[in-house]
């Protein structure tokens, strides 16, 4: 996995290059490239090699999620929005290069991110292509990332049922997984049938994925997970274990595990270790 | 010309229906139907129509290329950046819903654009499509909007060269004027000759849109314009009028609408009417 995003850093690195005016691209670039666990990507390769793809074949797509994310961090940290000053241990895009360029980072990321899968994919048929843009382009508007952080951003300070809190996570999370092993298979010559099975395995980790987060903002140190720990509990944020208690919490996190194995049942199981190790990964990971 | 803008506004009306979330798509449909002029989509279409293509080919891409331009004036109105409160007569987004849900308007808008395109484009080829969105995507990042929003913000205040007044222009205005035009030849079915001789006449009228802009805001009233008459002179702005005298903006004016029609002197002139017209349009609008 550390090779995979290794690729994935340098495919990043060169889809941004240092070039006139300098200011915007370094502003992209500082996010862009500040090192997460580029999560998206290696899901995205890894679905697409299930089914038979090389990597090649879905980089630009894994790329383009990686820019679709960093987007919605650049634009969600700003003052107007939750106001954060960290990210990923690293001062924020306005702190750093100012509100304005902040924004226009988020904008020339996103935009880059259809116009890199569009332009850069080879060896896939335009078909495939389109199919692909048209997922992605779904997963951040008003049916995907924007859509959560709305109902998130209106939600604060208030109570908060459990429909509502899956509708945040499912929109600002899982949406994005989901696109990330969908346009995976896609690209990797996938067919209908196959795609529709990887998008329930997608859904499961998706939501497991912000459960396993919920959980451990009440379980561990700030320490242990190198970010303000307690911080959903403090803010009265809507979170699983709130709603349901930790152990409840912790056996939904088990059923979700389950049900992402499930999705993977019909494919073959030493191609599918990748996939199925990643959603015990994401099960069991302590920070 | 009234007849494909309301076309256009039926079109785009039915791309952002007023569904849960509520808010964002409110916010996304006030300022898309505001009532501008649709000078992108109509251009677009008009471009179809002289390579032989029909007005449904390039529908999608005429709203998207609307959605993007709304995207790009929702973004730039916002307090870090021009913090204006009126646009098209009426308050800015930010006004009316809040800085939090303008930009996330704008962040809906931009990846409709794509996934409108990619979506509901019909009896256009695979391999156009993706040409065309590839297209579009180079009109907003770090060569598109965005480089020219970055420069526009440097300059403030600043002495501003010639060239480095019609780099902003090129890249606030004129890129998306292009990409209307050329992405209506693509989905129109255009050779790649036709499809560059018309990127030129694109070019020109592109300038002239943004010079004439520049002799409005000095000419004319607040009310006449719809919008804060005289601002760039107020915040110092470089514009056409400031840096060659009113005089010679209007001969520059000149120069390029005869430029423009240089571009279009290939095609059947009967059928190059709309084309011919619209740059007229643009040399001699009131507002």
């Amino acid at each position: 996995m550390i090779n995979k995003a290794n690729q994935v850093n340098k495919a990043l690195d060169e889809a941004v290059p240092l070039q006139h005016p300098q200011k915007i691209n370094e502003a992209m670039r500082y996010s862009l490239l500040a090192g997460g666990k580029r999560v998206r990507p290696i899901l995205c390769i890894a679905s697409c090699e299930l089914v038979g793809g090389d990597e090649g074949l879905a980089m630009p797509a894994a790329c383009a999620l990686e820019m679709i994310h960093t987007m919605s961090l650049i634009h969600d940290d700003l003052p107007c929005m939750d106001n954060d000053d960290l990210r990923r241990g690293k001062p924020t895009s306005h702190k750093i290069f100012g509100e304005d360029t902040a924004v226009l980072a988020g904008d020339a990321l996103l935009s880059l991110a259809f116009e890199h899968v569009a332009r850069n994919t080879k060896n896939v048929s335009s078909d495939r292509v389109v199919q692909a843009i048209a997922e992605l382009g779904s997963t951040v508007g008003s049916k995907g990332l924007v859509a959560g952080q709305i109902v998130d951003i209106d939600s604060e300070g208030k109570e908060v049922s459990l429909s509502t809190l899956e509708y945040i996570h499912v929109h600002k999370t899982a949406k994005l997984l989901e696109a990330a092993v969908v346009c995976g298979a896609i690209m990797g010559g996938a067919d209908a049938t196959s795609v529709e099975r990887l998008r329930k395995y997608a859904r499961s980790i998706g939501l497991l994925f912000q459960v396993v987060d919920d959980i451990l903002d009440v379980t561990k140190s700030s320490e242990e997970l190198g970010k303000t720990a307690g911080k959903d509990l403090a803010s009265d944020k809507a979170t699983y274990p709130k709603l349901m208690g930790i152990d409840e919490a912790k056996k939904f996190a088990a059923q979700l595990v389950d049900e992402a194995n499930q999705g993977l049942a019909f494919f073959d199981h030493v191609k599918a270790a990748p996939l199925y190790h990643f959603a015990n990964y994401i099960a069991t990971r302590q920070n």
